[in-house]
């Protein structure tokens, strides 16, 4: 049995088959937004398409209207003025339960030939996905593009391709044949059916509206199952967009659409009864500890996904390349201001200083150095505007502002707010640094999101190697670095990272950045500290999504 | 990288690993107690062995011991007097904590090897350890011996095969090379390292010491976890024997036994604190629903894989073979006195009777058929005490008792209790059968553990069938059949079977019995419904064991 659609895109389900095998460099989808990749136009026809959904109704053919809902707001001040159907929750999932039993029937082939041609056409909408994401997420264009449209279709391949090796793996029937010595063998037929465990809730985040829902979607449809997609009340449009192209691609290949829809609501109690409904048997979130906290507590009916606070960090030793160090660093605290689940906070630099292919440097210099390869990074507007993208939340504006007036820390680098004059209104603001000591867990010891990190004064790199490992076992992150020219500090911060269970990136003085991972190749996140409870995309974020239910007789 | 025990075993798990993808029969362990599997005077050494064992302390070299517990019971009646040492769970703990790295470190390829030779040694345990399974847990030699050993060594390769090909699937390492166009590429190099979540419980039940354990310690282990079984008080002896195997082989191989450890109390509040205690983070669990939710409910810091109680059930509609139906009926009422988590409870009999190949029978007719033929399977004294075995728990015995008082149902087979010369304290008791009301819920609608079943009359099978559902919905179940020769009727069944998640045997007239599973192709419970929130043993069931550590650097 195969489908007709599983044909037409095997080759690229067998190179991410390949891909999360090797963990090496691939990817089907263009990361540059160029012609080469999209075509002649694309960029023009994409910003058209985008343009004509602001300013009305997006419709979307779902059960149980029961109003509209029009408050998304943009970080860059843009008008957007899209309003979304507001289904009543129970609506949603009737329905979703409904078309459950066809979507199961299709088998593993059918649902995997169906999402890749998801993905493809998703694909074919990246500059109109991308401007969505960037004017709701408050991301720079580029990373908009990167980010919310090919690295996010990554990820829904990705665990596309991990659902289909579970699921492949189980065979559709058996013969099963014991020998019975002397006696002729029982014999039986055996029929394994897929069968998803029920309906999916995807809560979506406002920062990365695609690229943390499209694993948990993707993820769940694969094994089975309906989903319905919740996105963050500010951050509606490229969720929407999404869900709209799946309920086509459904359609067109004779699934009801209402198998995946969008639950769009501001009222926390709307949402609280969509996910504690008993037919609600998963949920994916990325977002703050309170409201995960709050899922993994009351949605036991669920397995739960979540993706919570943490406190990235990196341990900073010594190095044989400071300046190319310093660059590395200032990139990763600039990128979209910061507001990433993945940005360093904690950056641990001994109190005697460290050594440099530049001399020693000390605690106070290292402070200084940084703080000038942030100012010299984002020197250029164009360069400062097109990094920092756009403060998203009111709260990240809030803790700017507590950083540099001093009462998280010594100001070592203050933020500065930007003028857009694209977007007059855009929340634009530069990193602020601030200098503490190893003692000061209070301040950056527990999140605080945005453009906001402390270098954190310890005794020596082994107190550094220890706060880190205790920072995550106790507070999570996604991320770890160290900068060291010696083995055994290299050693060290390996086995701590292995104790603690987190991803370790090792003198990144390049292109490559501590708060980036690939798709197909970096898990991200382990699931083992208490920053997430799962990995995108392994075995296990997709195995406990269906269940196998065999049949048995004589033949 | 390999290990010397991975080469020496390797047909043995490739054997598994191809079984568990084509699901067809297969097993390295031979299945009959007989010299040909086992060798010449196997049978009088594991004996032998056994007997050693009897009336004195079974001395493991294991941290922490408070004291010696020698309250086992057998109900054979058979003075067991093995006395085992009572460790602090801390110091278990602490133990199983320090030996992780090491365990870590010797990688999937190592521990797989291990793992493998643990099953091996085991197997040539077999006939000691049947004896051990026969006089805790009251199963019959043949079923002791089977159950106990080659099967329950079958489910533990089988998690192993599992989590061998979830871990193998993961690189050591990988070379990450990104194009940049016509700049030189970015090249990383990673490592990804696999690490077991941290200490794994095993809480064994009293019926199957080995069959029930075996999946999640083999699994648990494999995956890189240490591990500490927590035996039934009543049934420690198998799992004593297994737990001191393990741990020589583990020595032998260079690792700190105390990876494995057994932790005997008959104290609910030690083993509350034990399962609670922060570093446990999984926790696998056969036994009813009070303790297992409790479980649920409190060791929220660990993955809990739980088989709970459940109402298995049969759907009768019509069968061209009633003789052979009765038979196998009467087999799996029968067989270990119905004390097995798949046995029957609740048959589904249409008020109108049943068309059968003898023509059409009533309600009553089936009824005092189906007890003929129970007290027929029974007639021999050898027989029944062979299939039978003794009753386990004091709990059951009383309810055996309500049933023949007619105070769960109409009483259309009496239980009597056997003699049995060779023990003559064992409690041994044929089945007790029930006629009630499809509205007599109260009574056959939740687990009554043990040899009482009832013959539930319904208007018709189409409310048979519904009925079914139902049960499995609410009360779950690990099995579930039907009979009849109309397509339309097993189409139905085979629907309610996919939406309620359970496994379905259709029309078992011979040598198969809807009690009893195949490793490596029968999946022992869906995951999907109240009985079971994990199946033995899918990828679902070891996936979430271990989280893959990564670290990169440029090249």
């Amino acid at each position: 049995m195969s489908h007709p659609l599983l044909d037409k895109h095997r080759a690229t389900l067998d190179g991410a088959l390949q891909a999360i095998h090797t963990r090496e460099y691939w990817s089907p989808y263009g990361e540059h937004p160029s012609p080469r990749n999209y075509g002649e136009g694309s960029d023009v026809a994409g910003k058209a398409a985008f343009d004509a959904l602001l300013g009305k109704r997006f419709e979307i053919d779902q059960p149980g209207v029961q109003g509209w809902y029009d408050q998304e707001t943009s970080p860059y001040g843009a008008a957007l003025n899209v309003s979304y159907p507001v289904c009543d929750p129970d609506a949603l999932i009737q329905a979703a339960q409904a078309a459950m039993p066809a979507w199961q029937k299709i088998g593993p082939e059918g649902r995997t030939g169906i999402c890749l041609e998801i993905l493809d056409r998703l694909n074919k909408q990246s500059f109109e996905l991308a401007h969505a994401v960037m004017l709701t997420s408050g991301q720079g264009w580029m990373m908009a593009f990167q980010a919310g449209s090919p690295h996010a279709q990554d990820r829904g391949l990705e665990a596309v391709a991990q659902a289909w090796r579970e699921q492949s793996f189980v065979p559709s029937e058996a013969n099963w044949e014991k020998p019975q010595g002397k006696n002729p063998p029982l014999v039986m037929k055996k029929h394994f059916e897929i069968v998803g465990r029920g309906v999916a809730v995807v809560v979506g985040c406002s920062t990365f509206p695609t690229w943390n829902t499209f694993p948990g979607l993707f993820a769940a449809l694969a094994t089975g199952n309906a989903v319905i997609v919740k996105p963050h009340e500010v951050a509606i449009l490229p969720v929407a967009i999404t869900v709209r192209t799946v309920r086509a691609v459904l359609a067109e290949n004779g699934i009801d659409p209402n198998l995946v829809s969008l639950c769009v609501t501001d009222k926390r109690e709307a949402t609280q009864h969509l996910v504690t409904h008993p037919a609600v048997k998963s949920i994916d979130f990325t977002g703050g500890n309170v409201f995960g906290q709050w899922l993994i507590d009351h949605c036991r009916q669920a397995r739960v996904y979540a993706e919570l606070a943490g406190v990235n960090n990196i341990v900073i030793d010594s190095t044989d390349s400071y300046k190319r160090m310093l660059s590395n660093l200032a990139f990763t605290l600039s990128l979209y201001s910061g507001q990433m689940c993945t940005t360093s906070q904690a950056l641990f630099v001994p109190a005697g200083g460290i050594d440099t292919d530049e001399g020693h440097k000390s605690y106070d210099e290292f402070c200084a150095d940084l703080g000038n390869a942030v100012s010299h990074f984002l020197a250029k507007p164009e360069v400062a505007l097109a990094i920092l993208g756009a403060i998203r939340s009111p709260d990240t504006l809030q803790r700017i502002s507590q950083a540099n007036d001093g009462k998280l820390g010594k100001v070592v680098l203050a933020s500065n707010k930007l003028e857009n004059p694209e977007y007059p209104q855009a929340q634009v603001h530069t990193p602020v640094l601030l200098a503490c000591d190893a003692s000061d867990e209070a301040s950056y010891g527990h999140e605080c999101f945005g453009p906001i990190s402390f270098i954190v004064k310890t005794p020596d790199t082994a107190t550094s190697i220890k706060r880190s490992e205790h920072l995550v076992n106790t507070q999570g992150a996604l991320t770890v670095g160290v900068y060291s020219t010696r083995t055994e500090v290299i050693d060290a911060m390996t086995q701590a990272t292995l104790n603690a269970k987190v991803a370790l990136s090792i003198n990144l003085t390049g292109g490559v950045f501590v708060n980036q991972s690939a798709a197909f190749s970096d898990f991200h996140g382990t699931g083992g500290n208490p920053a997430a409870n799962a990995s995108y995309a392994d075995a296990a974020f997709v195995a406990n999504r269906f269940v196998v239910v065999q049949r048995r007789y004589h033949v």
